[in-house]
């Protein structure tokens, strides 16, 4: 059992259930390995800082110790690292490392602590790199997006409801769209980030412990914005943290799906408005024209993946009673590949937008057909003071008078915020920027903090 | 239909189709009628402050499009505005009652906007004063629960991992752990009111006007916090809002299923830690002591309910082409039962709380059983110094010893932050009276500036 | 409460969680006013029959009873049939007509019955005849699109892998091709309507009654397959049948929405394969040829929301406790929804499907360019005995002497099982025949087991 | 690209996409590789037997390539089977297998034939065999639950409404309860196994081969019940598949998570109706007294991963375009997972049913309270004669009377079917007896259908 039980009694344990309880803790622990040590080291310093007797730990068991878990961390940044049948998980294989080295010192990391506030601190350390990472990627891609709607600012496109060809847009409108759309996405990022960037441990099984421990340092040293306050919600909050996330990730994915389908469409070869780059598609050696957007319908089905992890999450929680629960191991998981498919996905779609080849000739030859035209000609005899029933009455007796109309000037008109001749990248390109700088410094903070933490020169 | 053309072929189109297109808008919509008035005075505002030939709207004319505007308003607010079938939806039910007072003016409304933005913003406006409105009723049942855990603060409760009795905790502790939980759930609240809280105003069918609106004061004049830059993803946004909505409800109901499950158990006769006021329950004629928890099962249910909401609007949104789709109608009973399930389920949990009754003999009672001491004691013998190994032996060989062991003395030992004896409820009464004001504060502003905007004196 | 209790204190409940605990019980329950009277009828006729002294029901009384029942069915048919705020729900309702017509003979149907098999069997008689006429009204859908691959059988139809044209298809192979999918649903409604066609009465509120009633008889009356066995288990299935019915449906919607996606696709102006006919399309005052797929686009949105149905009613039975649980009460909606708009939008399919035209010269335009031929070219090839890689060399570097390939000529070449020159559409018109047989055996014998039941003469 | 193409020009593409594109196929392949080799053995003897001129296959080599498909198929069940990074996935492992031993023959293999078709039939060989063995460890558990019900058939348990105690109940009406609601979730295992019971071989890419292939004879040979006939509909109907098998297990895991759920409240310390085998459980070395329900809270948890997997199936299906879409690819994880959580799951819950121990005093002991009588002594009075309400006010005010009533003379009485004296043991052992020979006559008719195919002596 994972709670408040240093040892667990696995002699005895039937060998199915072990490894049904066991799940994939082994090879999913791996990436934790890093974060257990650096939580471990946070913990330990803050028991050498105590002010109580007897001692907890000497300052110099922990440089003992510190010196111990930078060698485990550099393994495991060499993917050295391994986690064996008999370890169970990460705790328990890093515990094994440090006293094969340290001997019964190893055992004593564990003072006041339990493997549930351990793998919690573990997760949101986890989480706060990764969301970081993410939303620096984010960015990249309306970066690449903004790249594209510069460049092809001001070449028409047909702008479609019902997919129906509606009103002249352009490619500056379609591409810097999106940008602000995943730009928006952030708000729910920032959100899963507050969330997760609270510091659980001295929760220990859920009930604190009996001794004066400081929470507060603990969090400190590790660069969380505070500790979670009560400690039962703190054992409670682990798996709304990787719910929130989902959540999160589900709409950034929800975005690219958008995205990438207004990409499959209109690489059709009936509309070609936009070629996909060949090295990202897959071809057909008997079909040499023929280029898949097999990545474009992967991301499309990943907005299906992530959205069913979230509700997974979402279900385990569900009706969960107060305390640990088991239950919670199941998120583990989810919240993993719900962050790699998504940053995954925003990275090929960055690869994607960065070579999106734009067929400015397709897109012209799109407006063929007048109708595109007729709702901006009756806004303008509106506009002009015609009454609306005699405007649109004249525009559509006379729709062929629009036949031949040239979208550049219509798309020049449109000058007001956010329209087609009033689109402001500058704006959008700060935001972009604004995302990215808040990520890094947030990253660095976190990075000078560790540092800090692992110096025992 | 429903997006850039003001007027619709409705004569022949076929009966089924219609009533399955309008869906139950004429009475959902009931719910936007305020919102539109006041979406239409400001659109109507902006257009008389244009600097633009000839003139689109006079003062004289806004000043008379206001006053109705007013009256229809404070019509809505007494319940008498109704939707017509003939009407199909608010937008044209209130443009007859317009058209009805003001004749051709009633009609000019329209000018350069389009049923798209229009029931954008509707919505917006709408989830802005339910989500202020969330936060403060969130806060207050998170109050509530820190009366709760005041009041019994140091009644000790057997804390559980696994459902199993594992150490002691405190009516404290776990009253105040629910809140803190709901208090970090406001964090989704504020991403969704973020997002909510923008202007699609001018974005028409979602490729904006030909003429030099003025989108900015459209949001200033709305208190929104801007407008959307772009207007394609204005109007790509509308769906993405009531999904993000959907989520953020979705992880509030989650944790009031949570708290329903722990008080619909230790409610049980087997516990009877708390007794769940009889008002709120339901009875049985024949079985007097019999009170069943109907409300805390059904806030249980509506937790589902949400997320099933959520799920729908995400699958719609999936892959959904650029520009306005008519798939986006049937996001609005999604989102508009989220609010109303979330929001009455706050208030149902906190009229729950504030009468709970706390049974401080049976929680003490269920200390009998020494094993709830065990973990405690080993750790204290660990800080004596003792190794692990040995103190588990030790407490475990001698568990009778701990037979009769006073559960008061042991929370008071846990005095750090967050732990029985360390509990900081200012704190928490700070975080829960910041939303509350930070939620009325928004609000505030919102009704001052719509006071203004109708302001024709 | 709706269990095992007659009557309820209301008098002391507060409002707001009796307006809470009601719900929307009112007004949803009036769809379920005729199988509340038609359970009832067979229940009292059971008690008639039985062996037991005192006689519970007299031949008399029964006769009484079923006389007024037929009174409120003819009431609810023609719609009169109302429940007051005071009923509550329907059983309320009918036991208030009864009692007012038959004093406390209508109190007493109540005998051995509780609420709980009361509106199980309710909602288990609406679900059956309600899939019958889904499976009828699924099976039209089928007919009418295979009518639509009978007329156009030989027109050559771009066939897509990756949405990209790949090979020669036929509208004959499209339109047959998703009658198929629509028929193998078919395998699902039979599950959900077997999971629903047992019979539940006698179970009262869970644990059965203290009397030798006669629960295969009432199972018999009403023209169930079986009793369930178990009481308990009976109570426990209600959520289930509810849930196993909302999958079946979104198996149904996903095939529509498929379908609904490659109409609105292919009868955009760029491809015109389809025109859809114009009275199932809203359409635009100013744009005259502008036909928007309001419907199908609809049909794709409620493919979301039958999912998010089902996820809801999962979610609410996931860990849900043994015996009867408040929580079931929110399946009610659910269900009734996703009956609701799984039949509309198979009817409006149908519609669609009858009157859709194809545009045959449109769909030939589109073989104009030669790779859709260079698959089966190769294929051919290597039949006649070249090796695979000759055989794609060959074809791919003289991919121009494909161009001005008949697809006609190709395909009427696909003669195997379910090629484009190989389809049986007599086994699928047998099939789809079959399907609506067997529903309407089933609604027969249901109908005369109901007509025998109320037959009084 | 998976599709119509037999080689992929994947030198060119970026190896970021390369990665994202093949996704986690070389180890999820693995599991296919038996079923490929079969797959491509009846596609083989199909050719072999073809009237075509020139010759397909000639006998000798279909011999030849069985007799190598067999090496491949011993190789792959010891274990020794791989994909390599250049294989990509088990179709091109197998292809280069082949090749190496028959050189060019090897690659003949795929003449009228694509990986989109291979896949397709891979996939329903794999399903069929584990939806079999699923049966059986279904109804395996329903019959260990069944043991239990025999065995303490006549125990008093108090059963619940509300989780609050109602009426009388026993262990033997609450584990046969549980096997019939597994027992009745066989309809949706039945409906799943019959929509995967089809053959897609011979659809190609979809759009079939321009040979008279026998697509009635590959399907035979696999004993498949027929093939798809549509071929545009057999590679559409690829994740239909996997979505309905995911919807069964949904329900599958819903049962277990419900069973789950009441086996953990009532093997609580508060409860002790049952205790769990303690090799089943996970323990704490320092209170002994402590086991802990790990695998039902795993249980509980997995209801929501295999629920959170079909909502992604399905999210992905939802309007997905007709023919082939790289989207398919990532319904594959999810059911293998779907499947391998519910067999396992399965078979844990009849680990812990075997073992179960009732405390037949603890459940005697919860008769103390006289209220769960009062429902059924009231039963009997007006079964007796006594108008309603007064047999209600009688019982009420005379509570107290009931206490010391014998639980098991009330369970004794209950002799109508399905009560606590009328339970039909053998009823449900005939059904789990009848899904598993059921079960096992389908795998059977396989085994026999390929050991036919593969026999070349």
């Amino acid at each position: 059992m994972k709670s408040n039980d240093t040892a667990t009694t696995v002699g005895k344990i039937n060998p199915d259930v072990l490894a049904f309880t066991e799940g994939k803790d082994p090879v999913l622990d791996l990436a934790l390995a890093v974060s257990d040590c650096i939580g471990t080291a946070a913990h330990v310093t803050m028991l050498s800082k105590m002010d109580y007797q007897p001692t907890l730990f000497t300052e110099e068991q922990r440089i003992q110790v510190i010196r111990a878990l930078r060698d485990i961390i550099e393994e495991a940044r060499r993917g050295e690292f391994t986690i064996t049948a008999a370890d169970q998980d990460v705790h328990l294989a890093v515990e094994r490392r440090l006293t094969e080295r340290l001997g019964d010192l190893g055992k004593k990391v564990h003072t006041c602590r339990s493997r549930n506030d351990q793998v919690a601190v573990d997760i949101r350390l986890h989480i706060r790199e990764e969301l970081n990472a993410m939303q620096i990627e984010l960015a990249e891609l309306a970066k690449a997006l903004l790249k594209v709607a510069k460049v092809h600012k001001n070449i028409p496109l047909v702008g479609r409801t019902h997919l129906q060809p509606a009103m002249p847009s352009s490619v500056g409108m379609w591409a810097s769209g999106y940008a602000e759309m995943l730009l928006d996405d952030v708000y729910l990022l920032e959100a899963a980030a507050k969330t997760n960037n609270l510091c659980p441990l001295g929760s220990a099984a859920g009930y604190g412990v009996p001794l004066p421990i400081d929470r507060a340092l603990t969090a400190k040293l590790l660069a969380f914005d505070r500790p979670h306050h009560n400690v039962f919600y703190a054992s409670c909050a682990r798996g709304k943290d990787e719910a929130v996330l989902l959540s999160a990730c589900t709409q950034v994915m929800l975005s690219l799906s958008r995205l990438a389908e207004d990409l499959i469409l209109f690489s059709m070869p009936e509309f070609r408005y936009f070629t996909l780059p060949r090295e990202l598609c897959t071809g057909s050696s008997i079909m040499p024209q023929k280029y898949n957007p097999d990545v474009l319908e992967l991301i499309r089905a990943k907005a299906g993946l992530v959205q069913g992890y979230a509700t997974a999450a979402n279900t385990i929680l569900k009706a969960m009673p107060g305390g640990y629960n088991r239950d919670l191991q199941d998120t583990k998981e989810l919240y993993m590949e719900g962050l790699r498919v998504t940053r995954t996905s925003l990275r090929i779609m960055t690869l994607m937008a960065n070579q999106l080849q734009v067929n400015s000739d397709m897109c012209r030859a799109a407006f063929a057909e007048p109708g595109v035209f007729a709702t901006d000609r009756a806004l303008e005899l509106v506009a002009s003071g015609m009454p609306f029933r005699d405007a649109y009455h004249q525009v559509r007796d006379h729709l062929e008078d629009l036949r031949g109309m040239d979208p550049d000037v219509v798309i020049a008109q449109k000058t007001h915020l956010g329209g087609t001749a009033g689109l402001d990248f500058d704006y959008l390109d700060a935001r972009a920027n604004e995302v990215q700088e808040n990520a890094r410094v947030a990253q660095a903070r976190v990075d000078a903090a560790i540092t800090e933490l692992l110096d025992i020169e």
